[in-house]
């Protein structure tokens, strides 16, 4: 233990210990509270009570700093002079509140005790001062029912049961005759106090507290305790705050809102926090306190209203100037309450107000304007996350509020491709496109494969009955910017009839069926969509920038964000139009090509099969020609086997070449990184009887044969297996293959456009530098006869992923070839936690669960940076210290996750890629992490990370 | 470039620059050569050419270091002043020998020239001399004959063409009518060299070069050259010799064994190196050279009878003088080459012989006894791998010889457990079992699986077609110390037609079969077997100890490993008689008992299945009931899960608590590591349709519901599935009921024996610190109640296999809970790597090949230092930064590989845990490597690798 800390902050008179600077300590009220205090507003006084003394309660199990009290007693002294009253006192008591304050907002989760202070001399002295009795005893009475149950713990059983406080109220109202809680008069709330106190005794075996403090310390317990009850600690979970962090509490001075007809209470956003438009934007009720607001017992009133009352003209151009000074002092948007006590205004909190997608790119296009907002603060408060809602498609207001409302709901799923998607239920990838053909399509599967892609891109929307938001078909879905929904366990899909069934609905194939890629809902029956204002402008062109307002705000957030980020910004594509997509979205280069991915068009699988098929086959003849063996006899051996192997090559070459020149012109001139083939080949392979079939037709060989080199071709734990650079290792052939296609490709697009491309070359799964040295020989010479034969020279790069953690340990031998490095996070997750993606779902939703607590996120979503961030670390710091000007990206999944993009900012990588439609939020998350990093955007910028600022200015160059 | 290096070091006349410690700079040979001369031996003088020449020549474009010219030509000057003579002299001419010498010795492997400085002036001043034309010219044609092939490359060009030197001396033989090269005279050798001469120049159009220092320099550049040839590099390949080492080169002056009837040449063991005795072992030629003895041309003559011989008597107490000393001085049994001249000896070359495992343990004893050996000596001369073979069984010499003739041997696959067995083929564990009654049996499998357990026990050998050394087969049967041979890809099973067929035989099951798995010969019919004299003192106990002298010698080396080593060694064991085996071969403990091992045995596997079965299910009972749901309707619900689920649990805890007192008991006090339920469910469950239909009658449930259940249990890649802890957290009953298990059979064998068992609970593939922390709990609470309710108390120990990156990663915050680590380096090695064992297979013996190099070793076999090695490494700081004293193991396969122990030692582990079998390799490796880092076993230690003093204290201390 150091020096004895300053437990205790108070603020009120104009003036605060504390300030909006010290939010981790004070909380987010506490602080705003001592901020506004000083910058003149009018605020009751109050104390607050630090985080580190709740961190420390549950440290020194439940107990307090010794000088606590103390402190506490002083700030309530000075409270007393300010309010001019006294606490405990009975003819001029100080009444006050206490409520909670954590450095995040966790709105309702924790206790608040109003009213604290009265007792049954104290009322008697408020009666008194009000010249109220009804007000006086009602102000008791809520404070006795909220204690009780706040602090003393009487509260029903369970939710059948009606609330034991309640229960007593409206037995009185009922004998009384009343009809609203406001009915009752003096007489009749002290026989609702007696029934209280009798209850509280009963229930607890212990009087309610007269001495008020101990109603104080009783209060401040139950706000610590309520730290730690099961709705915080779930709340936490959900939304990644630590329990370290603990909470404040504030003890504020009260004001009336309930005075009177001249008293009223409210909350208000300094704007409209839905759509952005720079209006006042709240409620207000009169004669109410706070929580009657919250409660909508009354319906509130609108502030823009205010005005026309007259008895409320002068309070409300008050409002209109706290609403200016808020947003000129704060800087942002407020969210303010506020309680009117015989016509004086009082602020109770204000904080930034939270809003959508939309009002935040107005707000901050606005605000930066009116020079309201700092650039740096438009970027810090953005969320990246919500940028996407901006690019999803919609359901139509009205037919979706109608579907929730006459059960076309028959389940929910899985979140995994934002949007709304209507169209006919197609179940193989043959129906999707045929339906296709008719209009807008939603493709049902159990869980999608490579072989269902075509069906993947002729849908509008995705299902799946099986799978997390990171399977197969949600990877997919997103790089296509695809409405999905995933893993709707309650979904029951049936091939063979034909059908799909859930909550008691059955849709047959070629019936409509609608899902919500931004909930996981789904509905059965037809909703009408609209595409996204955006999607229009920068993917339909179908409005002009100049005509949408919302690109506007769009483009001015998105050119800020540029300004600020450091980290490059490269996508995942692996066709034209996802990269220009892309592009579109900001991309400045392709930082993922899956080659694979396009070997499913058309008839372009058959080759492939055919080079699988007789790989081994042919690497057998050519293992036996090295050990010595007669060519001769050798060839008329294996012949058919050569023949297969070359001739699905050549046939590859082509179609390969032609993929790469469609994206190399979609990028022009931008960075193209290529990996090369990656997953184990079986992936590929024939699945049903018919497709096997058709293959032994087409080969020429019998259905058992290619049963049998199907089976050879099964692997125990394929994730482990032999694939990425293993293929090529093992069949250089292919590889070969592949770097001719690429460098011709971009011979041909060089000469026929003014840019270069920019090939950059990887090798998937290396694990031994000396994997990579060789491939390398075989790019560097293709690449070399090609060039010469074409009497050209194409600029291209050759690098590695580092996806499985040797590479990353031994980065710097890796490094002695490679030129770049891209972290395939999604693979080096698997092998750093020995966890199968495609397993985990038997487990991981148990990690997730609060009481478990293994995990805080879906590692294969955010990245574990704790362990798989060591190894990135290490990568970097291996790659780096071999060649010090590396280009160090990052392709996983994780490339678009906003915490994982903090991460890679903050270890110095070059770039990020992620999938088109995430390209937006990448940009912001950059921007984000480089603003919080100390990046400043009015000019100069402060070193960011731990990268030193000469390394900063080459990645900043590296940009795109 | 750092100053001028010494590139040539000079021996001789009693001097030397060099000594036996300049072991890498001047080569095995070198180094003894110069060590000889500075002990008073007689030694031809000659000069070495360091190893780092031949770096520097393959460093810098085959150019040699610039002063390297003159240095040679000082040595030279200094030699002809030893030896009186002069290099390239007309009249008085010396000649020198070239030859190479790498730091390990490889036989055969590079090129020598013999006779160097013969020219058509030399060859009459040696003619002059020795008054010996025949002689003189003899050595020219050698010489040429020689520095043509080795230097001019004057070779045959294929196999099927006769050598074209050869074919010259043929002819002149033939037409001068000469039997032998001996029987050819002056005129005839003449015609010779003329024929060679012309053959050079015709071969490579240049002339034979008669100028000595051309020659000189011809012949040094061929021996650097020879260490790239391909012979070379495939035996460092496969000898693990880095080519970095290089080679060093040896002139050194010729000395003639066959320049009459006086001189001779040989080659000597100071001691019979196949069984150890001492007796003078070796051979010698008269009138030869010393490549006549190697080539075996003429049949060479036991020194042992030179004695009798009267010319030779004299010479022959020469050299049972040098015997003496050459022991004396070099401290182990010689091998070692000498040359006798006109009756003066002369040795040009001595090196510590290698010998059988019998030989050395028995050359270890007496020569330590002897005090002609160190005790450090006698343990870091120690091949660990070796003293296996004392322990496998063996064949009968006479019937392997025939078998080895009369074509029995049908296939060779890969030795993977060490021995001879000879049995009944049985292709199925039942027919195993049932054949077993009657005889051996040989087990054979296209692979085996878990389910072949009993089958494995039942049998005395196991052959696979599927697998390499480390499959499960390989894996399983050296912990049972059974002989196996693993990946015999010739042989094909057909279990339908119960035949197993290879090399063109065909055995039925029933047949006899014999392999041996030290060579992995697999032979049709029977050879009998006999165990090893060590298995019968140790194991059998059917003979006694001092009724053996190889246990005498045994038991001399292994006390002496046993005081030098630091680590401690455990075993993997299972069953009590695995475990008695461990001890009587010195394990201290149980390093890892794989609980799930015991599964297979009777009927047990029926309660595993019925517990798996119903596990997911019932899981989800007790979600839906923390939830909220009604305990009583979901109760109902789910009854059927319910009961199968504890019914199952209450089944196995009395199995499983009986099987760890049959441990406990063997054990008798010793610490054992029980690891928690590991692999994936669905490894348990049935395969074959008549297993499902087995278990659907005993469960009272369909086939279709078996199948159902089997399949939901399917994972895509298992080994980073649903396993290890991932199932103790999901279901913690499971690991409650191993708990339960685990200390009531503590508690019932203390209770019953003097010693209390140590139990110390492993659990598996932690990656998060949590996980272990939510095992803890469950391990903690268990046995505080099973304790409290005996009144007893039993010392255990919970601690963590560390066998995925993240656990290393973060293995500060998993060593917070865990009392010691075991890494599992077998899963280690699959997560770091990225690579399946069971799938690595295609392509890891081309990644093992030497022109493709990627890997040296398999990595499953031998750790991967570079890569796994650093996570091991990691995880050792981690660990004891969060606890000082935290115990270290390893429990892999790798802990019972000596290079792998080596490097254990090095990052401090506390002991390493291996197969039964391997313990004696263990405690040899790893006094070897304790000795190699310093240990003496005189009596203080000196410092041990990186380790500070203290640290290795405390882990000697730990050793039990």
């Amino acid at each position: 233990m150091a020096k004895a800390k300053k437990n205790v902050y108070f603020f009120g008179g104009g003036k605060a210990d504390g300030s909006a600077k010290l939010k981790n300590l004070l909380g987010g009220k506490g602080c705003n509270l001592a901020e506004m205090c000083r910058r003149g507003f009018n605020v009751p006084s109050g104390l607050t009570i630090t985080t580190e003394v709740c961190t420390y309660y549950y440290d020194n199990g439940r107990k307090y700093p010794k000088t606590l009290k103390a402190e506490i007693a002083a700030a309530i002294k000075k409270m007393e002079k300010v309010q001019k009253k006294k606490f405990g006192d009975a003819k001029n008591p100080l009444l006050v509140a206490v409520r909670s304050g954590a450095r995040e907002s966790m709105p309702g989760m924790m206790d608040t005790v109003l009213n604290l202070g009265l007792n049954d001399r104290t009322v008697e002295g408020l009666k008194a001062l009000t010249n109220d009795g009804r007000f006086a005893y009602d102000c008791y009475r809520r404070f006795i029912q909220m204690y009780g149950d706040v602090v003393m713990g009487v509260q029903k059983k369970d939710d059948n049961e009606e609330d034991p406080f309640e229960e007593i109220l409206e037995e009185v109202k009922h004998k009384v005759g009343a009809k609203e809680d406001v009915d009752l008069n003096e007489e009749a709330l002290r026989q609702v106090i007696n029934g209280f106190v009798k209850l509280i005794k009963k229930h607890t075996g212990k009087a309610f507290p007269q001495d008020v403090n101990k109603q104080l310390e009783g209060a401040i317990g139950a706000v610590f305790s309520s730290w730690m009850n099961d709705r915080a600690i779930l709340y936490r979970a959900k939304y990644n705050i630590p329990a370290e962090w603990g909470t404040a509490v504030n003890v504020q001075s009260m004001v009336f809102g309930n005075m009177g007809e001249d008293s009223a209470t409210g909350v208000a956003f300094t704007r409209n926090p839905a759509n952005g438009v720079n209006e006042f934007y709240g409620e207000y009720l009169v004669n109410a306190q706070g929580e009657d607001v919250v409660a909508g017992i009354r319906t509130p009133l609108a502030i823009a209203d205010m005005a026309k009352d007259a008895n409320w003209k002068k309070t409300h151009k008050e409002l209109e100037a706290v609403r200016k000074k808020l947003e000129k002092e704060f800087g942002d948007v407020q969210d303010f309450e506020f309680t009117i006590e015989n016509k004086e205004l009082f602020l109770l909190q204000t904080r930034n107000g939270k809003r959508t997608a939309q009002a935040y790119v107005k707000i901050a296009h606005d605000m930066v304007k009116q020079k309201l907002m700092s650039p740096e603060h438009a970027i810090s408060s953005a969320d990246p996350e919500a940028i996407e809602q901006l690019l999803a498609p919609i359901f139509e207001a009205k037919g979706l509020a109608t579907a929730l409302k006459d059960g076309s709901k028959i389940a929910v799923g899985l979140p995994a491709g934002p949007g709304a998607a209507s169209g006919l239920l197609a179940l193989t990838a043959e129906k999707a496109e045929e339906f296709a053909k008719h209009g807008p399509v939603v493709l049902a599967r159990i869980e999608t494969s490579p072989e269902d892609l075509r069906g993947m891109i002729a849908a509008n929307g995705i299902l799946t009955a099986k799978g997390g938001v990171s399977s197969h078909a949600a990877v997919v879905a997103r790089q296509m910017g695809k409405v999905c929904v995933a893993g709707a366990g309650d979904v029951l899909i049936d091939y063979k009839k034909g059908t799909l069934a859930a909550g008691g609905t059955t849709i047959k194939e070629g019936e409509f069926i609608s899902i919500n890629g931004s909930t996981g809902d789904i509905f059965a029956g037809k909703i009408e969509t609209a595409p996204s204002e955006l999607i229009q402008v920068l993917v339909d062109k179908s409005l002009k920038p100049n005509k949408s307002e919302l690109f506007k705000y769009y483009d001015f957030v998105m050119k800020l964000a540029d300004k600020a980020r450091v980290l490059g910004i490269r996508t995942n594509a692996d066709q034209p139009d996802q990269a220009s997509n892309a592009v579109a979205f900001g991309a400045e280069g392709i930082g993922l090509c899956r080659t694979e991915h396009m070997f499913f068009e058309g008839d372009r699988i058959d080759h492939v099969r055919e080079l699988i098929m007789y790989a081994a086959e042919y690497s057998e003849f050519k293992d036996k020609l090295a050990a010595g063996g007669n060519e001769k006899v050798l060839r008329n051996e294996y012949d058919g086997a050569i023949k297969h192997f070359n001739n699905s090559l050549k046939k590859l070459q082509p179609i390969q070449q032609k993929d790469f020149e469609g994206l190399f012109k979609a990028m022009d001139g931008r960075p193209v990184t290529v990996r090369y083939l990656d997953p184990p080949l079986h992936e590929f392979l024939p699945q049903t009887p018919e497709q096997k079939r058709d293959l032994a037709e087409k080969l020429g060989i019998s259905v058992g044969d290619v049963e049998n080199r199907c089976a050879a071709l099964h692997e125990s734990n394929p994730m482990l297996g032999h694939r990425g650079c293993r293929l090529g290792v093992v069949y250089p052939e292919i590889s070969e293959m592949q770097t001719r296609a690429i460098i011709k490709a971009a011979i041909s697009v060089a000469k026929k456009t003014k840019k270069k491309p920019q090939p950059e070359i990887m090798i998937p799964l290396v694990g031994f530098a000396r994997e990579l040295e060789l491939q390398l020989d075989i790019v560097h010479s293709v690449a070399k006869e090609e060039m010469a034969a074409a009497k050209t020279k194409i600029p291209y790069k050759v690098g590695t992923m580092v996806e499985i953690p040797r590479a990353a340990l031994t980065a710097d031998e890796v490094a002695e070839h490679a030129e770049f490095f891209s972290f395939g996070t999604n693979d080096l997750t698997q092998t750093c936690l020995g966890m199968s993606r495609d397993d985990a779902g038997t487990f991981l939703p148990h990690y997730e669960k609060p009481e478990v607590a293994i995990v805080d996120n879906n590692p294969f979503a955010s990245l574990d940076q704790t362990g798989v961030g060591k190894l990135v670390q290490a990568g970097v710091e291996g790659g780096r210290s071999t060649r010090p000007d590396i280009k160090l990206g990052i392709c996983g999944e994780h490339g678009g996750d906003p915490a994982s993009i903090e991460f890679c900012h903050g270890v110095g990588l070059t770039y990020v890629s992620c999938s088109p439609f995430r390209v937006p939020v990448a940009r912001l998350a950059a921007a984000k992490a480089a603003v919080k990093a100390g990046v400043k955007l009015g000019g100069k910028k402060k070193k960011a990370a731990k990268k030193p600022a000469k390394k900063k200015a080459k990645a900043k160059k590296a940009k795109r």
